[in-house]
């Protein structure tokens, strides 16, 4: 019998390596002479360089570059397989990096996510994965597309600084000196948001508050945007703006989309991609995965939803452990996710939940696997609906 | 696919009618071709005697009695199938009917409870249940024995009052008025407690307090009961003082025994019993029980144990869906369930647990047997150990 178990982190108590430890440890009380396999993973949000790199067994690259307002800092990157990349925007361009009462909206920059990208292209990789969550930036790409080359000139053949000061001043951009493989690889760019470029679900109006923009910035950041849209459009032959995912990280998908030929995809179908889980699920006769709440954003492009549906895609049955069930939880039931059993046990505080994560969660795992056992105890051949 | 629903009632917020209709609910869903039985179970405490007229059809029988301070009352028992009876003692000598500055434990008698049996034997009764919990009496079954004929005298040959008063006096017991049949019918006692008569784990240092005895009561009540104890050894050739359950209900357990030839028996077996519960598992594939909360005192004669081992005696899988877990549950997969999954699914109080009993376990219900489902789909051959 082989288990697969792919779990989310229960943010805040257990890793997805503790999970995994924990599960196996379950299993194979309840069936000692099973195999497992166990696969920690993340949908692409917090933690999912750590979590590829581990189970890619790949390494870390650190360099310098600039942060959102161009001072410098030393970024990393993840490399696996030899040619492989994966680079998260927030170590060079997040948000984390800019103090409240630092931060210009109109000047900061996504210029250290493309020197991260150079710097992948310049070492060989051919593959990159870009995750662009937790930005400071609303620069539609323009400092990252610098990096990698770009040039941007006003109606009057003026150089612009590549910031989204003058977003609404590009007229032409000269791609004469872009790095020449830049457009030749492959490169997937995890984006688990649908906001087109502009408009009131646009990148500015979305997402400009938050990274302290004030109402006269939002308007000025909207008018540059859509002016640099056009410009896209007559450079590429090809309007990204209405792309679902082109308005995030402050436009970058957009940018992306544009300048490399980028892919959009959501995180948890790039992340199950990279670890290769289709093979990982051959001969598979469970999958387990698992997160701390699940709920009714737990189908949008979450761990469980991404699992369940791989699982499914093979018929493979598949449960999930997790940590409590909220409004909505059991639609994660039409993601292939076949039934849940949660950790909570009994009345109890969140608080106390956390604070018994592990003693909680072991006990869980082993009432769950008990329970399948009594289903493969029982002989009568009705098998219901099944999934 | 035969499914078997035997779950005590979830205290203050469930009753094992409803139970049984939401699994039934539930496995329908899931199975759509499925057999349900269901079988709400008591553990002879209380609400037994309801439960088992309504699984039985039986009817109840309203007759005026003694309570435990000579007062008349009316009380009721339940007769079932022509010639069973189940009487609760606490109907005509529990505590609730003395208020506490009523209470004379040197006068409280258990009269009333032989006026009950009395009536069961004028009935034709030959099969009688006597659930001896929740007393208000510490008499050795005097009472109770006199309301069926028996005669107490002291050493002077003067005829005594059959209260705790007079234990210590009596020398001779008079059978010679005895009711012809009250030895020859079959008598279970239903009794979940092991205390024997006399000692510090004995009816009058135990229950006495909880009874209104006060310190120089509990010292009278011991010497009375320890040569009461003599004469019934005398009297039936037989010392019944240390038996297991002898203490119970301030000493009936020792005077049915005595008197009546009468079996003591834990409540869950004996309710299990009674609804022929071992016929209703012929054919079953999956047990599931369940009780509001589920600790270490599961184990001790409460539903899950006694449906649990049922179960295991004939190698169905059984199951419990409970409220929640506290210390020690897991314990009563020593009895017989193979594994527990609780309706609380997530961090709650108790409060709302309860106020939302219904929609957790329906939801419950369905995860539960969805995660059995998934077993059975598991093509590979391993069970592992099973139960």
């Amino acid at each position: 019998m082989k288990l697969v178990f792919a779990p989310d982190s229960y943010k805040g108590s257990l890793s997805g390596e503790q999970i995994c430890r924990l599960l196996t440890q379950a299993a194979q009380e309840v069936w000692p002479e099973c195999e497992t396999v166990s696969l920690p993973v993340s949908d692409g949000g917090e933690g999912a360089l750590e979590a590829v790199l581990e189970a890619m067994n790949g390494r870390y690259r650190s360099i310098g570059v600039s942060d959102p307002m161009g001072r410098q800092i030393s970024a990393s990157y993840g490399i696996y397989q030899g040619n492989c990349a994966i680079i998260e925007m927030a170590a060079a361009s997040g948000l984390p990096l800019v103090d409240p009462e630092e931060r210009d909206i109109r000047q900061a920059s996504t210029y250290g996510t493309g020197q991260l990208i150079l710097d992948a292209l310049e070492q060989g990789c051919q593959d990159l994965t870009i995750a662009i969550g937790g930005s400071a930036t609303n620069d539609g790409g323009l400092g990252c597309m610098a990096a990698l080359g770009a040039r941007f000139f006003d109606e009057a053949g003026r150089e612009l600084k590549p910031v989204p000061e003058f977003l609404g001043k590009i007229h032409r951009i000269d791609l004469a000196g872009f790095h020449p493989l830049a457009r030749k690889i492959k490169i997937t760019v995890i984006c688990d948001v649908t906001n087109p470029l502009l408009g009131p679900e646009g990148a500015a109006f979305v997402f400009g508050p938050q990274k302290g923009a004030k109402k006269e910035d939002l308007e000025f950041l909207e008018a540059g945007m859509a002016r640099y849209a056009k410009v896209l459009e007559r450079t590429f032959g090809q309007d990204f703006s209405k792309v679902p995912g082109a308005g995030a990280a402050g436009g970058l998908g957009a940018g992306l989309m544009a300048f490399l030929g980028a892919r959009l995809k959501p995180g948890i179908e790039t992340i199950l991609d990279i670890l290769e889980f289709d093979r990982v699920l051959e001969g598979a006769d469970l999958v387990v995965t698992g997160e701390g709440r699940t709920d009714s954003q737990s189908v949008r492009g979450k761990v469980l939803s991404g699992v369940g549906k791989a699982a499914k895609a093979r018929q493979i049955p598949c449960v999930a452990l997790v940590g409590g069930m909220g409004e909505g939880a059991m639609e994660i039931c039409r993601c292939g996710v076949d039934s849940l059993m949660t950790t909570v046990n009994g009345p109890m505080t969140i608080e106390t939940a956390m604070a018994n994560a592990q003693e909680l969660f072991l006990n869980g795992a082993r009432r769950m696997f008990a329970m399948i056992q009594v289903g493969q105890r029982i002989k009568t051949a009705e098998f219901g609906g099944g999934s």
